[in-house]
């Protein structure tokens, strides 16, 4: 069966933040409240989850994680107002773009 | 300035066989009739480019390029008659996907 998917893909002046690949993170860093586990649930390093926050800090209009350091956990991240911002226009971005696809996943004559 | 894009990923029993990355690729083919002026036009070498093609025609549900051996230009490759329903159909889906991304960007409120 073919079926068409159309991947999220968020550009500030032309250069990609948000995708498929990096927003699973901040979802969980959202939900977890923990750097470290939400690492752990999208199945990557704690190095590599600081190179994905650096990275979307880097390319975003305003940072959306902030960093803490210290603390009984080593330290951790937090989404920022803006991050919260941007993660609920991105759910609702999704989900007009799932109701878009669906609708065309029916339309298509291959 | 932020903008969403959505890039269309075709899926053949949970495999993508089409994407903004190979798409090109054959859309050369089939103006130029040349896979070798097709490779350079996207500057990929001749290799790649049929590289490219054998991964496309072993994920689709029918081969999409029909290679042809020897001649003056040392071989070629021409759309088969799926390929053609499918490029097709592609661009009648682009042309809503991209209808759709221009109204999702005059909405989005970030």
């Amino acid at each position: 069966m073919i079926t068409i998917h159309l991947p999220i893909h968020v550009y500030f002046d032309g250069k990609v933040f948000l995708s498929p690949d990096n927003i699973e993170l901040l979802k969980k860093i959202q939900t977890t409240g923990s750097l470290n586990a939400a690492a752990k649930e999208i199945s990557v390093s704690y190095q590599n989850a600081w190179t994905i926050i650096d990275q979307i800090n880097k390319a975003a209009p305003q940072p959306m994680v902030i960093k803490q350091r210290g603390g009984s956990g080593g330290g951790g991240a937090l989404i920022s107002d803006y991050g919260k911002l941007i993660l609920k226009e991105y759910e609702a971005i999704e989900k007009e773009v799932l109701k878009f696809t669906s609708q065309l996943n029916t339309e298509i004559n291959i």
